[in-house]
C-alpha cells in the first residue's frame, strides 16, 4: 500500500534518532533548561538573525497555537484567522478553550488578505457598539497555508503593515514551515518571516523531526510563558528529547534538508499528474497537492494508495490531497503516478 | 428630543414598581427560594402548558444565554447559531469565556433556516476526521431574530426534526419574545415555542421588566444549574426581586399587553415610514424597524431623535434601527413621522 | 417570625425607590453610560478623595469578585486570600472558573494577617520549583470580614507594604463595607481604602441597595474592563438602575445613615446577649454576631426566628449568626432578645 | 557530579530506542490509530484484568491529570486531594485553567486518608449553603504519593467505599506507578487498583519511556475523550511513538523491571544512609528518598551531586530529596554514599 496521507506518517532523520541514542544514558536536567536545548535555540536564532529572540520547545501544533494565541490575547480579544486556518476548523475549539474567539475572514486560495483584514478591523472599529463585541487582538496566519499556498514577501509586509495600524501582533503558524521555505519561487526566507512576525513557530512534526515544534518570540512580549506552558500541559519533563531535535535539525541544513526532498518529490507528483492531465484545487508549489480526481479512479485507488479526502467537487469527482514528506521517495511517487 | 434607539430605555411597568413597593420592608429568603418567585413559575409552567418545566431567573440576556450555554453543551461541542445570531458578535464572546464556539452559519432574514443546519451537520459528520473538531452540540435561535423578523410554526418543527435528527437540544433566545408572540400573522405561541424548544428564555428587560429573563428548562436537562448560576455570577441575592417582576408580567396578560403596545407603535412606525416611501432592509413584523435612510436626511435627524446605525447600505444611504417598546406612545411615533 | 439569618432580607431605602419611580418612564441610556451613573460616580470619587478613580457598577458580590480578579490576574497567578474568605468557599468555584486558584492561608479572625502573606510569598519565591507554581498575583480580603472582624489602619498599612514589596494588587470585598466603616471604635474610614487599596467594591446590595455593588480602582488598572464586564454578562442593559441607587446612597450620607442603622441594633442585640450570658465565637463590631447557642435553646427558637448556622461549637452548642441591616428595628432585636 | 535530583534525567530502555529505530520509515497512521497503540492497549487491558478498558496515551503527567480531571467533572464540581498532592501545587493551576476547584485536604504521610475525605464530604452536604459551594465530584490520589509513600489495599478499599458512598469516581496518578507496584512490602498489584479505581495512569516518563502516560478508564466514563484531547493541545500526531514504548514496557516485563531497578538502587541508598546514621522525613519504600541533612554536609555536596530541596528541617537541616530510577546504578548509589 502506498501512503500519502499525510507529512507525519514517518519518525525522524537517522542523525536524531543517532543523538537520542547517544545521549540516552547521561543523566540530564529537566523541562528544558538543559545545554542542548541552549544550543539549538542558538542556532535557530541564527537562521532567524534575532540574536533577542525567546525560544520554546512545545510538543506538537495544536498546543503551540493554544499556548500561544492565549498567552497573547488580553481576556476580551479575539484572534484574526481565515477561515480555512488550522485553529478555526480543526483544532476541536482549543483557541475556544482557552476563552477567545476566532475571528474568521473568508480566505483567498488559504490566504489571509490584508486588505480584508483592514476591512474587518476598520469595519470593527466603527461599529458603534464594539464595546459589546469581541476586540481583534492579534492576526494568525499559517505559510505554507493548510491549501499549500504561500504567501509572498510584499503580501507578508502588507499583513505587518495592518497589524502596525491597529497595534496586533502577528503570529505564523509554521507546522510546515520547511517545506515553505524550500518551494520553488517562494521570496520569503526564514530571516524574513522573523524580521516580520512577533511570533511564529518552526514545524519538526511534519518536517523530520519525531515530535516537536520551536516557538519564536522574535522580541520579548509575554511574562510567565514557561509556568503558562506547564499549566497548560505542554511542559516536556524530558525537554532534552526536543532540543536535540532542533539542535541536529539546525545542524548542517538538515532541515532544509529534509523540506527540499518534501519539495522535490511534490514537484515530480504535481509535473507527472499534470502530464497525465489532472487538475488541482489550488496552484500549490508545496508539499501538499490538491487534485481533482473522478469518482471510478478514486475506486480504483482504493485499497492501493491512502491519501486525505479534501472535498467533493462535483457530482463525479473528489478533491483528494497527497503529501509528500522529508522521507518521500521518489519511487513512491512513480509508482502512484503509475496508479493515477 | 425623541428616542428610538433601543427597547431598553424605561423602566417597568407601574404595577411592578408598586409591588416592589408594596413588599420593599417584608423580609424575604433570599436567592429566588421565596414564595413569590414560586408563585411566578407557576404562572409561567401554567402559561406555557409544561407543568414539569424548571424555570430560573437570571438578570440579563448575555447571561442567561452564557449560563445555559455552558450548562448544556458537552466540553468538546459548540452552539450552532446564525451569523447574525447575539451570541455570535454582541456578547463579547461570552460563549467562548465559557469555553466553547459558536459554530455560525449564514443567515436568511437573521433566521437559521433547518436545511442549513442539516447540511452544516450531515457535512461534519461525513468529514472524516470530525473527532477533530468542534461537535455541534446544540441549536440557537432568537425569535424574534436580532433582525426583527420571526419565525413561522413550520419552520420551528422543522428545525425541531433537525435537532432530534442529531440529538441536539433546541435553544430559543427570547429576549424579545413578548413582540415575537404579539407580532400581527405570528403562528407561534408561547405553548408552540415550549413545545418545540429544549430551553428558552421569557425576555423580561425589553418587554416591560426593570431587567430579568426567566430561562425555562421544558424538561430536566442539567444537573447542578442552580450551582453553575452561583458560579457565573448570575445569582441574584434579592432573587424575589425577579419573581416580584415576572409574577406581575404574567397576571391578568401584563406581559403581552405590554409587547401589544410595542407592536402597534411599530406598526404605525412602518406604515407612516411606508407612506412616505421608505423602504426596508428586512420585512419586520416586530418591534424593531430597519429602514434605509439617505445621509441627508440622517444628518437632519441628528439631535432631533436618536436612533441605532445598522449598516451602510450604499455611498447614499444607511439602515437606521428604530425600537419601539412597550412604553413607547403613539405621540412618540407621530412625532418621528414628522421628522422623517 | 423574626428574621435575623441575613442581611439581604429587605428591599431598599424608600429615597431610592421614590427615585426609580420619578424617572421610570424617562428615556435613559443604556448600559451605564446615562447622566445618573455619571453623577453616582462623581459623588463616590469625592467620598473617596480619589478625583480618577474609575468607578463600574456590577450586580452582585460574587460577580464583582469574579469579573474584577480574573481583569487582573495574569494567566499564571492566583489570588492570596484568608480560608475562610468568600471567594474562598461561597461563590461556587467562580475565580476558578475564571481560569485562577485561590490561594488561600489560614485567617486569624477572619482576617488576613501581613505577616503570613509576607511568608508565603517569600517561601513561594525560595521554593525552586517556583515557575512550576501557580504564582501570588493579588490579594484579597474582605472588610468587614466573613466573621465581622474588622481591620484596623495599622493591619491595612501592614497589607499594603507586603503587597508593595511583591507588586501584588491588594483588593478589597466591601460586601458589607458600610457596616465596617460605621462600627465603633474602626479607624478606618472610606479614604484610607481608597488610599491603601488597588481595588475594592463598595455594596450596596446588603446596605440600603435593592442590588449593586460599586466597584472602585483607585488607579488605571485594566484595559478593556467595560468589555470583560459584558462577556462576564455582568453588564446590566439598564445600567442608569445601578446609577440611581448608588447617586442616592452617596446623597445626605444616605449610605452611612443605613450602615449605621445596622451597627446600632446588632450593638443592642451584642449587648443584650452579653448581659443575659451568652458568649461570641468572635468579638465583632459589626452588623453580623456569632453567639454560641445550646442545642436545646435552638430547638426552642425554631419556628420563632430565623439564623444562620455557622458551624457546630460542641456536642451541645452550635454557633448561630445573627445579622442585622439597615432596616433592622429595635424592636425587632427586642423581641428576638426576649426568646433567647 | 552525581546526579540524584529527579527520575527523569534519564532517556529510555534500549528496547524502546531500537523499536523507535527498526520502524523508524514505515508510514504510520496517525493520532494512535495504529496497530501497535492497539496491541499496546491490549497488554495493558491483560495486565490490567479489564478486558473493557478504555486507554489513551498522553504526554505527560500534568497534561494528563488535567485532560482527566475537567473530562469527568461536572462544571460545579471540585476534586478532593491531599494538600501535597501534585494537582495541588505543582501543576501551575492547570486543573482551575479548566475552570475547577482541587478542594485539598490534609494529607497523613503524602496520603488522603477515607476518614478525612468521609469527614469532608458529609461536613459538605450538612452546610445549608452547600449549593453555593463547589460541590466534591471526584477523588484524586496519587500512588506513590509524592513523599514516596504508599497506600495499602486496605487504605484504597476504604477510599473506594467512600467514593461509592458519594458518587465520585476515584482517580489514581500513576506518574511513579511502577515503583510503586514493585516495592517491598506492597500489596497493592495493577489488577487491585484497576479494580479499585475507576481510572488512573501509568507513568512511562519516570519509569523506563522517553515520556507518555497510559491513561486507563476501566469502565467508560466519558464521550468524547479522544475530541478533548485534541482541543487540550494533548494528541500526538505521531501516536504510535507513544504506542511503541508502552507495547515495549508490556513486553516480556520490562516496565516491572526498570521498576524493581528503582527500588533496589533506592533501598540499597536508604540502607547506607541508615547506616551512617540519617534520619528520614518519610519511611518511603519507593525511588524517592527524603532525608535530613545538616547544612554544612549540604554545602559540602555542593557540586558533587545533585538533588532536589525539599524543604527546611531546621535552622541547622534541610530535607533533601534523592530519587533514583530504573537506570540508576549501584555504582551510583555508592558514589553517593561514600559522599554522605
Amino acid at each position: 500500500m502506498l501512503r500519502f496521507n499525510s507529512d507525519y506518517m514517518e519518525g525522524a532523520h537517522q542523525q536524531i534518532l543517532d543523538r537520542l541514542g547517544a545521549i540516552n544514558l547521561e543523566k540530564m536536567t529537566g523541562y528544558g533548561l538543559d545545554e542542548i536545548c541552549e544550543s539549538a535555540k542558538k542556532k535557530i536564532r541564527r537562521a532567524c538573525n534575532k540574536p533577542d529572540a525567546e525560544i520554546y520547545f512545545l510538543v506538537g501544533g495544536t498546543q503551540a497555537n493554544a499556548v500561544v494565541i492565549r498567552s497573547i490575547l488580553k481576556l476580551y480579544e479575539g484572534v484574526i484567522a481565515a477561515d480555512t486556518g488550522h485553529i478555526n476548523g480543526h483544532e476541536a475549539g482549543a483557541i475556544e478553550y482557552g476563552g477567545h474567539k476566532v475571528l474568521s475572514i473568508p480566505n483567498r486560495g488559504g490566504k489571509l488578505c490584508a486588505e480584508a483584514v483592514d476591512k474587518y478591523v476598520r469595519a470593527f472599529y466603527e461599529d458603534r457598539s464594539y464595546t459589546h463585541m469581541v476586540n481583534p487582538g492579534m492576526v494568525y496566519i499559517s505559510h505554507p497555508t493548510e491549501c499549500g499556498t504561500l504567501y509572498t514577501k510584499e503580501e507578508l509586509k502588507q499583513l505587518r503593515a495592518v497589524c502596525d495600524k491597529y497595534n496586533m501582533p502577528l503570529y505564523l503558524d509554521g507546522a510546515r514551515l520547511g517545506y515553505g521555505l524550500a518551494a520553488e519561487g517562494t521570496d520569503l526566507t526564514l530571516e524574513d518571516i522573523a524580521g516580520l512576525c512577533d511570533v511564529f513557530y518552526i514545524g519538526g512534526t511534519k518536517v523530520g523531526a519525531l515530535f516537536g515544534e520551536a516557538v519564536v518570540f522574535t522580541h520579548h512580549m509575554v511574562e510567565g510563558f514557561y509556568t503558562i506552558m506547564k499549566q497548560s500541559g505542554a511542559m516536556l519533563a524530558k525537554g532534552w528529547l526536543l532540543g536535540v531535535q532542533f539542535d541536529e535539525l539546525f545542524t548542517d541544513g538538515l532541515y532544509m534538508k529534509g523540506a527540499e526532498n518534501g519539495i522535490k518529490t511534490a514537484m515530480r507528483l504535481k509535473a507527472g499528474l499534470g502530464d497525465k492531465g489532472y487538475s488541482f484545487l489550488f496552484d500549490s508549489p508545496t508539499n501538499q497537492q490538491f487534485v481533482i480526481v473522478g469518482n471510478d479512479k478514486i475506486a480504483e485507488l482504493d485499497g492501493k494508495v491512502t491519501f486525505s479526502f479534501w472535498e467533493p467537487y462535483d457530482d463525479a469527482h473528489h478533491v483528494l490531497r497527497f503529501a509528500t514528506s522529508w522521507a518521500t521517495t521518489d519511487e513512491d511517487v512513480d509508482a502512484l503516478l503509475t496508479l493515477m
